[in-house]
């Protein structure tokens, strides 16, 4: 008998190759015969790409803290009620690149919003839904972003200094080690193959 | 000695002349020395306006309540904290179209968000900021939006039907039933003439 569907998420700061796994956690579980959904956030939904494009866009450098984290939690209340319940709901996977992992991450670590004031809005908007599985690629901040600076021009967050990313990073750190029975830290540092053959093993032990 | 700094809000469904009666207060609050800021929501910010264009955008006719009331409040997130605090803390007088008492309204009576929900959101985002003087313009939802109809297509909101303005209307009379020291309800229905010597009265003794 198959296991029921799972909630995987895959977090970590820019240039840890989260798109990379993603794909390839996807073809993992469908080799394996599970059907899968692959999403994103901030976005996964018509609205919820209309508020990232609203996020990453740096003509909004002024913007609030709490605006956004207010948007970030529009676009998730949009993606729950429409996408990740009802795929649950249908008996497929779900895999989802960044989710709340990342709101505690980058605006509490990175911007320094309190965290029980993402607690509150977490709980609003997820009421009990949590991923049952959370990958997160890990790599230093100063050799992962100068990955990420190879590609095109950089959004209002990939615009952040070091020191930020440094921080996310701790935060996501941070959150590891207080569910660990949910986390899995992969070092993103290692060669692709070492990577790819230590994930292939958790999504193994995950669906069996 | 004046008084310190206002915030006045200016509330009501569709149709029942809030533009041209903000313009009013508007001048007769220079008229009497004082300097205005006014403002609208969602909105008031280039933020907010994005979030607006989202809001009202009828491709988003499948958007979940809990992304709108987000959405809505990260507007207001962003105008409170660049906008309304800044103009008051500067002596100015704020009249907005619009504020929170239309969320308990729109989202709270027209979509049956629960109350207690908008609360949440109200002090998050809010604090203790709330408006010294709310104008409710009031006029049953059939003739108000027989009004509106005449304008150009409608948006997201305006395409509800009746019945939702109904819920909206009588959602807004709850509110000044049980805050009648903040709200003044003015009978939209009136003679043009009538409801700005209404209006140009209350104004007068707020200022005095």
């Amino acid at each position: 008998m198959s296991r029921p569907p799972i909630f995987i998420t895959v977090e970590g700061i820019e240039g840890v190759g989260k798109s990379t796994h993603m794909n390839f956690i996807a073809e993992r579980l469908q080799a394996r015969g599970r059907s899968v959904i692959q999403t994103r956030e901030p976005g996964g939904t018509a609205l919820g790409e209309g508020i990232r494009a609203l996020l990453l866009d740096r003509a909004h450098a002024g913007m609030n803290a709490d605006a956004e984290l207010l948007l970030i939690f529009a676009a998730r209340a949009q993606h729950v009620e429409k996408v990740i319940r009802p795929s649950l709901a249908a008996g497929n996977d779900v895999l989802c690149d960044r989710f709340t992992d990342a709101t505690y991450a980058y605006q509490g670590g990175g911007r320094g919003v309190g965290l029980d004031r993402i607690a509150v809005l977490e709980s609003f908007v997820q009421r009990t839904l949590r991923p049952h599985l959370t990958l997160l690629l890990d790599a230093p901040a100063g050799i992962a972003c100068a990955r990420a600076r190879h590609r095109s021009e950089s959004d209002r967050f990939e615009a952040e200094d070091l020191a930020f990313f440094d921080r996310v990073r701790a935060a996501y750190l941070q959150r590891s080690a207080r569910e660990p029975g949910r986390f899995r830290i992969v070092d993103a540092t290692q060669p692709l193959d070492a990577v790819r053959r230590q994930i292939a093993d958790l999504v193994q032990r995950m669906i069996l």
